[in-house]
């Protein structure tokens, strides 16, 4: 076809070409056939009678967005992201496989994989080689053989997230030997340093972290820089810090390298400010030259993943991943061309993104809630006397306070999706006028029950349970608010709009309910990550994350 | 070790480091255990009594260069060329396996590359997919089967290089199949788009080819590198175009991806000119950046062969390949880490590069001469009549001319080594008063006779076979010059020195004698590469390259 011998499927006439290999910009067709790029140029003489045409002309041909690092199962099932990022211009995305791996195992984890890898938004995979939360079946749970297949998969681009810095600077063996098999393959290890001090940064590049996405701060991502770590520069939900990522970099002119990330972005935060379209506009209020704000999304990260033959620019060979936009200073694409096919226009999606069969993938028996048991508010009252106190301090960092149980002050249990346990405490900070609240969303998949009120915490877990997972808020006796998430008890099928809504309906009762902070979906999924400062709820009880020790053992329940 | 709870076996105090990731120059220790980096920055707690100081107060540390093309078998082996180079600050080279591969086999060459790659410079392959000239048997000598097996070992980096883009365009399947095994294991495609035009650039980039090294002018480089072709610009023996190539770069400032080569350059141009420091240097005389010069031979080749985790930046993890320079504008250092050892001083090597012991690599009956045959006066002489005659127009190119024999034209063969066959014919524009000569410079491993006067090539050829290889050159009945080259036929282990003033001792002998170009090893070496226009030597015979057929077949000879 790219000799002109035989007809393209589908030509782009006539738009001005973005090249992100030499920076410029120039009129240029380009011809696809099937999934690929076969012709960039002036040539027509692969147009024959049945060539799809698309006319371009006054719109600037740029690639397909790459999102190198979030976790697609935030409320939304990776489909639904889909469904709600490609009409943004966003192709390819290297996801987080903690959830969907965590849950239905390697095998139904290979599975997701496998039908994912052929949606019009190509999704790669970054792989766990540990749970966010230490347990003692964890090395069942992430068996060698079954990390050296996934790692072998041609999705799956990197080890990471890798939480656990600090065992990397203990030289934690097995860990150690983990990472080991990510270079002999070819792929990347994504890191975790979140608050590691600059001392410490050499022992994490020397251990073969190759990226980091955790900086807060420009001395922090320059730190990174200079040990070798490529960067991933965040603007998310939790922590949206690019601007101030950026500034040196514009300083210094040294661009060439740096990614951009949502990371685990809300669908509130996606519905407001976009996805990766959001980060390239961002980057250029902030005074990066177009090009490079371009490229930190495209070639960079391609580059960075070892794919820049597949993904990344608009050349032959590569993935027909193009967008059609109005003008380079909206990044927001008037027309998206993914795999071959126009996959939308005008923000409006026209391919089919089918769901997985979740129900074929979350097969194991973890992932299914025993609905036979009940919670009562007996369980959740604690006992007189001093207790292991978690007091939110910020959205997802907690201090400890060893006291009674005061005014103001919560209940906070964590219970096992099937009954058999619970872990109880007190919980200082989050909203001391909630009466009760359950949800699922935690990134050990347990129950988490809050409130004020013993009663309505039950009655909270009970509607859970009745949903197979998500978010209820009860007030008195009276479910206020429901969230269903019944895939996996993480993730929903319905349109990312309404899980934003749900999620900012959620945040507002909260906040009417005292608290404070600004992303309440995250101080749940963190409850239990012991990667964070400083006290934590666990299936073994309260956990003192820098002591590494129970302050209050969790108790078997009578289901 | 980087956590400063075991001593470093080396310290390098007090420099100056040219951070390749950030673009910044600051002062900075870098401290090795072993062959790799474990710190870099300002502590000091990791010297211990034993620690090894080095002093670089005054000095920048740069990474090793690394030279991403060569072909290391002209006239010196491996590890001669990495006896002179290494002084002069390359640690890395990407080499081609041509020559061993096609004299010892894939066995042989494996072997080869588990000798080179624990050298102190690091020996990374390409691997061929086809010979340099056509012949029925390569399907045999290049089985699928050992390509896979080669492309799984660590230290082939890609497949390369694919002189014969002209099949690309074709679509040849065999080739396609051999280039797909590429992509699979993340290994890159190594082109050579020698004359391609642009609007046929396209079809190779589709075809897979990740980079080309060919362009010999700034439109030629600039036409690939907007097809996605990542390009190494070159500047060697047979083209010193760098100066011309850089050009467009520097002005638009699109210097992110470039990298640089000295491709198949001969011992005399690198004892003239220097290695990739060579580069360096002249790429600063044409404006560009400092930090870029050093990017384009350190950073920005180790991330095109997806090896930046282990080589082209001095940050932890990384090969101690470190050079001390007395200042960034002069590119050879003063000291050379290679491995984490000290390798050389002030241009003086101090490391022990042994050479391979290849009596045992080069095993296959096709390496060996059979010294039992012995050329002929009368096996020279051409007919009267028409002939197709080879006329040299440059130093590599030719032209045919079909006519009889006639004044200046020399008398040219090609032998089989084992003198099984004879290719005649004659051959214009080379050094018309040259008696006889004769070579076992060829890129198919033959025996090469040239000169006007049959006895005299005669005894050219016998004294060839004594040498067991190499070149020599003979004035009437008279050994004029001899250059032993008894390694394949091909190399020499003595000095690359001594073979660059071999190598100069037989131009001027050649030149006095008529050639008009300027580089006859690479005349000799392509008298048979059927990838170049118009007509070639060949084992079947005078080949017409455009045509594709024999226009003067070879003959048996009598042992």
């Amino acid at each position: 076809m790219a000799r002109g011998e035989a007809p393209a499927d589908r030509y782009v006439r006539g738009g001005l070409l973005l090249n992100v290999y030499t920076g410029e910009i120039y009129p240029a067709h380009v011809a696809i056939k099937g999934e690929r790029i076969a012709y960039v140029g002036l040539r027509e003489d692969m147009v024959g009678p049945r060539t799809r045409i698309l006319e371009a002309t006054g719109r600037t041909l740029v690639p397909g967005y790459i999102e190198p690092h979030a976790h697609p199962w935030n409320l939304a099932t990776p489909a639904v992201l889909a469904r709600h990022v490609l009409p943004l211009g966003t192709t390819t995305i290297v996801g987080d496989n903690l959830s969907v791996y965590c849950l239905a195992g390697p095998r139904g984890f290979e599975k997701a994989v496998g039908v994912l890898s052929r949606l019009p938004l190509k999704f790669y995979w970054m792989v766990r080689v540990h749970a966010q939360t230490r347990a003692p079946d964890e090395p069942r749970r992430f068996p060698l053989p079954a990390l050296r297949r996934l790692l072998d998969n041609p999705w799956v681009a990197a080890i990471g997230e890798v939480t656990r810095w600090t065992d990397l600077w203990a030289g934690d063996r097995a860990l150690l030997e983990r990472l080991a098999l990510a270079p002999q393959r070819g792929r990347r290890i994504e890191g975790h340093t979140a608050g590691a001090k600059p001392e410490r940064l050499a022992v994490l590049a020397a251990a073969g972290l190759t990226s980091d996405h955790e900086p807060t701060t420009a001395q922090e991502a320059l730190d990174r820089a200079r040990q070798g770590i490529a960067l991933m520069l965040r603007q998310s939900s939790l922590r949206p810090d690019l601007r101030a990522l950026l500034e040196p970099f514009v300083k210094s002119g040294s661009l060439g390298r740096l990614m951009l990330t949502t990371d685990g972005s809300t669908p509130a935060f996606i519905a407001e400010h976009g996805f990766v379209d959001g980060l390239v506009r961002l980057a250029m209020e902030e005074g990066v030259p177009p090009v490079e704000a371009y490229r930190m999304v495209t070639l960079n990260p391609a580059t960075y993943y070892g794919r820049d033959a597949d993904l990344g620019g608009i050349a032959p060979g590569r993935y027909a991943d193009v967008l059609l936009l109005r003008d380079l200073a909206e990044p927001r694409p008037e027309t998206v061309i993914a795999r071959g096919r126009v996959v939308a226009r005008r923000g409006a999606l026209l391919a089919r993104i089918p769901e997985p069969r979740w129900q074929e993938i979350f097969t194991r028996r973890a992932c299914r809630f025993d609905r036979r048991w009940r919670a009562s508010a007996e369980e959740f009252r604690l006992p007189a006397g001093p207790l292991p106190v978690i007091r939110l301090v910020s959205t997802v960092i907690t201090a400890l306070e060893e006291r009674p149980l005061q005014e103001g002050d919560l209940h906070a249990a964590l219970l096992d999706r099937r009954g058999a346990w619970i872990a109880t405490t007190a919980l200082a900070g989050f909203a001391a006028e909630l009466d009760g609240m359950a949800a699922t969303l935690s990134t050990d998949y347990q129950v988490l029950a809050l409130g004020r009120r013993p009663d309505s915490m039950a009655r909270a877990v009970n509607r859970l349970l009745e949903l197979r997972g998500g978010v209820v808020l009860v007030d008195g006796e009276q479910v206020r608010f429901e969230l269903p998430l019944p895939v996996g008890g993480l993730m929903s099928t319905r349109p990312l709009s309404e899980l934003a809504a749900a999620e900012r309906r959620l945040k507002a009762l909260l906040a009417a309910r005292g608290y404070g902070f600004h992303d309440p979906v995250f101080t749940l999924y963190f409850m239990v990550a012991d990667f964070l400062p400083a006290v934590r709820l666990s299936p073994r009880g309260v956990w003192d994350v820098k002591a590494g020790r129970i302050l209050r053992p969790s108790r078997m329940r009578r289901r």
